[in-house]
């Protein structure tokens, strides 16, 4: 039987390596000291569970991997920084490889997105990754209440990869698709970039026409997309089922010429109402909302 | 079947009453900004499950305020004033009352220590509680390693009544001790006062030989302890048992006086060595360790 301590071990080295410069007090405390940045911090959490955000059987090393990624896409969304990260496991398994498979993830993506480790937690249950992330905005955050009437609707990527890769993977499918469900890329360079001039932001975890909706509720305005305009894996579910962590952004039209010349073509823009419409040349088609909530 | 919305809908308040000075984005974006408050910021998570850390049937109000309480209490340790707190709540509970009493027991202890709920999640799943704690500094941090060669040992309160609440709980008897396990009180009072002059600090949630013997271990000095003196509800056992949350802190002599005429009275002092020893009047009585890990 592997000890509570047994499993530390493998975590201690990735919170004892932090700069003195970042974290003043580390491991073997009863708490952790983060040296004040003198700036606002941005949070965010998400807790990941097995069978319910990733299937049963997904490798420990991908678990570790895409709650973190989860869970930093939202600070993406808010135009921030990430800094620091902290990780609360719940996990059954019982040997001490998957600890150390799921350390090697957790290691990958800190030092993919110079995060610093400051704390965490473990017990014996349930898989259950509770997620917390912290950050710092580059200019004043992107919030999803800001969008106006006229601006122009971006996203930063192919919609339905993700979910295409889980659904390559569940059949046992070789694909190029299985990193796009396991390993999501986090839009921090796009992020910061857009920070300087986006009127409002979100990532797409619940499907572009949900998450879009949710930026034109908090803005009080409806929005109007071409379906032709949207790029996307397979079909129109693509819209629908989210796990595709890029961001959904609004910006005034004066920033159009810019976002062309760095390979970025509008898919709709914010009208007065409240509801997403799609439109297939002049045919408003409505959606098909197909997201499954489950995956066991 | 009740819905993540009607669950977030009997916390949310709580989020959303936070001052705008304080929390610049609250509930409904994608994260949280937090006005800087330019000091060190002091973190500490805690993972409570049921079964493990709190037993079956335990009172929803009780087990978001003992989840809360025993998070915290790391931080008093830390000589740290608490600010804010996360919560990420698993739970199987199908009733809506449920989630009502557990947001009341969160509210309960925020109010008590004047503390901002800034986020949290909600998924689905065996109970499990994930809370994170931050705070700043009184003054510096408050240590585990920093003990000194005849500094003397002092206890906040008196030993064993949480385990005592407990027992009395599970045997169904009514008993004034409930409390000191379900709503442990957390020091910051004392914290407050004795990080001007404490060498080093630590929360008793493992028994104070263990807890003790951490101090010792991490400042590389030994400990005596004088039975006699240590006040307890029952035993020896109440030494090892833990659940107390009374604070373990070593100080100068010089301090004694000061500290008399506040009533509290050096329960040992700090010693060459590496073990924590136990006298009965003359005679290293040891101790019998008889901590248990889960409850059910």
């Amino acid at each position: 039987m592997i000890s509570e301590l047994d499993i530390l071990g493998s975590f201690r080295h990735l919170v004892e390596r932090n700069n003195i410069n970042f974290v003043v007090v580390g491991s073997g405390d009863d708490a952790a000291v983060i040296k004040s940045q003198k700036k606002d911090l941005v949070h965010s959490m998400d807790i990941s569970k097995e069978g319910t955000h990733f299937p049963h059987n997904s490798k420990a090393e991908d678990i570790a991997y895409r709650s973190i990624a989860t869970a930093l896409s939202d600070l993406a969304a808010m135009g921030a920084c990430p800094s620091f990260i902290t990780v609360g496991l719940t996990s059954n398994k019982t040997n001490i490889k998957w600890y150390k498979d799921f350390t090697k993830g957790l290691e990958i993506i800190i030092d993919e997105y110079d995060i610093k480790l400051v704390g965490g937690d473990i017990t014996f249950g349930d898989l259950n990754i509770c997620i917390n992330v912290f950050g710092y905005p580059h200019k004043k955050p992107l919030l999803r209440s800001n969008a106006k009437l006229n601006d122009l609707i971006y996203i930063t990527g192919i919609l339905g990869k993700g979910r295409q890769g889980l659904t390559d993977w569940r059949n046992n499918k070789k694909s190029k698709y299985h990193k796009d469900f396991f390993r999501p890329k986090v839009r921090f360079d796009i992020a910061k970039y857009i920070s300087n001039f986006a009127s409002s932001c979100i990532d797409i975890s619940d499907g572009l026409i949900k998450d879009l909706g949710a930026i034109c509720k908090s803005s009080q305005v409806g929005a109007i997309l071409r379906y032709e305009d949207i790029p996307i894996t397979n079909d129109i579910n693509d819209l629908s089922y989210g796990d595709d962590y890029e961001l959904c952004f609004t910006c005034g039209i004066e920033h159009e010429e810019m976002l062309k010349n760095k390979g970025f073509k509008p898919i709709g823009k914010i009208i007065k109402g409240s509801d997403v419409k799609l439109m297939k040349g002049n045919e408003n088609i409505g959606f098909k909302n197909t997201g499954w909530d489950s995956f066991d």
